[in-house]
């Protein structure tokens, strides 16, 4: 028999057993009482300026901490994080959305309450579209074990879940009887055995191996499997875009990103000519793909992800990544001499321009990738600013945050707020175009509230850049801010004007020093400039494109 | 046989024959072509900054136009519009969201295309739970018609639609054979006679009828058949909050605001003792009746709305709105003696504090109620701005905007946008408070671009106010924000930082004369203030626990 709880001390009880120390959000009417509630638990609530800044800042907050959690209220807060959740689910990060929602009481005769759209289950029923559990808390009977239920769901598929409190709720109570686990459908242990036996036959009379590892391995705490699987068979190592720096990348094993046409040649060729590529956890996504330009052979490939276990072309149902993993570790596999492996692209290496020159895409990343520490957190925005941040070697694991598959514009300035709540060790780097810094940016008031210390370097081109390489237009422009001057409005922060080589080596210099607050740097850059990524993808489609004609 | 068009051009005419001039949005890789499309026809595209933003302007656009549009990409941008869309369907007003979407042909074998959450239908399955209709343009053989069905029902129900189309659709075409117009559900015209004579007599006998009117006269263009209603009868009207500005405030027949214990008693006294109470288009929300505290006899009123219409306890199906209007201006009717009417209250009128007394939110709005010109169109957003801009008298009709049924903050400034473009005659004169500004306000920054001039007054009072008289707390806190800066972060505009009743008589007038650009008000607020409308509810609440204890 447990304590008698309320079903919202409950639900809090259990996202704190699970890590959960901050919870995001703006508060409204409907949810007030859970935010009383909050308020008297050991968990903190982190106010932000907009619901969708605190859906992208509990997204990151889940990447680094392994689970996150939004709350809001009813329609006007909890249709403002539809997108941050949605590309929550699409990428796997584990959040959990609370709602509050009118009272059951009120709701009696079917009236217009505010906020309220179609039905009152309408919510509700947008939420089941993008995550992967949810339950409406409204019944003191069940809801124990509805919210068991939801973040068991949470637990095993890592993905955004949902809860909603009608307000007269949170503080019901009854004797809650912990139900039994749910038990876990496992895999036949056969039909583990003949894959792993399989896998490990095809791995083992290979002449080149090579793991692609994507995000999954991190989603699953796998990152030591994956050292232990290098270290045991010396197969070399590559990521996927979305993978970036779930191996740290001054790994001696570590090869790159792999990512078709848009990455570094020798990667593409080590990877494409690989006779037994064993993807881990990675997401065959276009933009992992190159926009479909790789070019793996499924008859040479092993693919093992949380939802498909495949092996050349058939797979092997219902085993799970994690399992997989452990058996794989546990068999017998060849060690290997040590390959020799095409030399890590050191972009730090090249040579500086003069101090007077105006700034580049290339010359920025350059410049950054000598910047960072191992005490950084890397956290990119979407557009040209992920293609030049690709190139940047993370020299630490799971220190590069970015949606490279939902491709969500305005991510980077929430999502940091979430990465040095969840460790504080770290210090966020952010790298955003200016037109996703306008989305989001503002939301650097709450990193002044909660004292926190950014760096935001921002990729002024004037417009959305990436969209201009594809087909351009005055739809492409934007309005043109002194994103310097942010720190007036805010009265917080320091400001720095970026033109020239010389400015940008200073302000980094500054900004390294300015530990007390956040720093922007405005970068200047030319409208039609790209970084060394998005130049070899638009080289190689030309090639293409030529080659067919 | 019409002309052959492509899908996208069929869709864009259909549009434009209905109004359609300006269409809101940020483009992005699956919308692209159809932006193109929309560069080669006579309607103009507005960027915005943010997606949301895009919403709230297409649906302010709406409400002073008739017909708004908003044109987004995949997912990244749909999921961003859910809330303002979800609040155009709340209040009913007619805005079509279109989608670009990943190609058909791109979609064989279901890759994990960028932008994609669940199943490539999932953006369209949670767009049909928060519009009246919607189509997936995916087939030249029924574009056209589905088209012509989903502008039908916006037509009909004045409530958002939603149109996905295909990369590759936008472009493809086929002989498009006009469909007959779907037959319109008419009522039996015995059930419309029935209704009619019970009303009239109803009305007839009635020793002092009073009508309320709501937005629903706006949305269905009835406000001259309003006024014909009110010289044929000599009825008094009052207003709903929502429907405030249906009729201009300063008609001799209009007794002002009613909402309950939040307006002001002479009319709520009015009102609730006329023997037959005329809602005509009018919501019976929460916010329309002051919480709850409206007491209104449905044994003496008669209930006129596009969803229903019901004379004392029994309902008329099927009748629509407009027929139903129409039918009792040809009926015969009294035509009474002008009643003596409960005077307006003039806010105006009242004493000015000395020029060196701080501001109270009282103060200011009585400022405003001098200040707002035939040529302003006054936009409130969320929070005690609506509550204090109650009492403000607006003019002309249809000349106050706010999502006053829906309530989400952050509507008033890229409303705003909406207002002017749809109508450029009218200066935007935005109340808001501190909180909804930092979610939105920013999207001045598409005003510069545009070159139009609203005038912001930012009531700030550090935090969410409104929620402070509900239940107070830190997650009521926000960043505190220089708003006045805002000029020096857009490169334009002009800001003005308001301590006293002198300072902002000076701020308006600099304001006024500002015609260039936008003009930006800071007015410091004590934290605890409120407006005599929250005040009155405040009372009215407390004198009933009271009563009742």
């Amino acid at each position: 028999m447990a304590k008698q709880q309320s079903i919202g001390q409950y639900l809090l009880n259990q996202l704190h057993k699970r890590g959960v120390r901050h919870i995001f959000g703006i508060p409204g009417d409907y949810v007030l009482g859970f935010y009383g509630l909050i308020g008297k638990s050991p968990i903190k609530h982190i106010g932000t300026t907009r619901e969708d800044a605190a859906g992208f800042a509990a997204d990151a907050y889940a990447r680094v901490n392994g689970i996150g959690a939004v709350c809001v209220t009813y329609c006007v807060g909890g249709f403002n994080v539809t997108n941050p959740i949605a590309g929550a689910y699409a990428e796997k990060s584990p959040v959990v959305i609370i709602s509050g929602a009118p009272g059951l009481k009120e709701r009696e005769r079917n009236p217009l309450l505010h906020h309220r759209v179609k039905d009152f289950s309408t919510q509700k029923e947008v939420f089941e579209k993008i995550t992967v559990a949810g339950a409406a808390l409204d019944d003191p009977l069940t809801a124990y074990h509805e919210v068991d239920r939801v973040l068991y769901a949470l637990d095993r598929y890592r993905r955004p879940v949902y809860f909603e409190i009608p307000r007269d709720m949170a503080d019901a109570s009854r004797r809650h009887t912990r139900r039994r686990e749910s038990s876990i459908p496992l895999a036949d242990p056969e039909t583990l055995r003949e894959a792993i036996a399989e896998t490990a036959a095809m791995i083992n009379a290979s002449k080149r191996p090579v793991i692609l590892a994507g995000v999954e391995v991190h989603r699953f705490g796998l990152q030591d499997s994956l050292l232990k699987l290098i270290r045991k068979t010396h197969i070399p190592v590559a990521a996927t875009l979305l993978g970036k720096s779930v191996i740290s990348e001054a790994h001696p094993m570590y090869i790159g990103i792999y990512e078709g046409a848009m990455g570094r040649k020798s990667v593409t060729d080590y990877v494409e000519s690989s006779d037994c590529v064993i993807l881990l956890g990675a997401f065959m996504t276009d933009i992992n793909l190159g926009i479909y330009t790789a070019n793996l052979d499924q008859g040479q490939s092993i693919y093992v992800t949380s939802e498909k276990i495949m092996v050349r072309r058939h797979s092997y149902d219902d085993i799970r990544f994690r399992d997989f993993i452990a058996a794989l570790l546990k068999t017998k596999l060849k060690q290997r001499k040590k390959p020799k492996l095409p030399e890590m692209h050191n972009i730090g290496a090249e040579p500086k321009p003069p101090p007077d020159s105006r700034m580049t895409v290339k010359d920025l990343f350059r410049e950054l990738d000598g910047f960072i520490t191992k005490d950084m957190v890397v956290v990119s925005d979407i557009g040209d600013c992920l293609f030049g941040a690709v190139d940047m070697r993370i020299r630490k694991r799971t220190e590069f945050i970015s949606p490279a598959y939902y491709t969500s514009m305005g991510f980077g300035v929430p999502a940091a707020l979430g990465a040095q709540l969840a460790n504080p060790k770290l210090r966020p780097l952010v790298v955003v175009g200016d037109g996703a810094f306008q989305m989001t940016g503002l939301e650097l008031s709450t990193a002044v509230r909660l004292k926190l210390n950014p760096i935001i370097v921002v990729l002024n081109n004037e417009g959305y850049s990436t969209e201009r390489h594809i087909a351009d237009g005055p739809f492409n422009d934007i309005g043109l801010w002194a994103f310097n001057k942010v720190p007036d409005l805010l009265n917080a922060g320091k400001g720095f004007d970026v033109e020239t080589q010389a400015d940008l080596e200073w302000a980094l210099r500054a900004a390294l020093d300015n530990q007390e607050t956040f720093s922007i740097i405005n970068v200047h850059l030319d409208k039609y400039d790209k970084s060394p990524a998005l130049a070899r993808l638009s080289e190689r489609l030309a090639a293409r494109v030529k080659g067919a004609g």
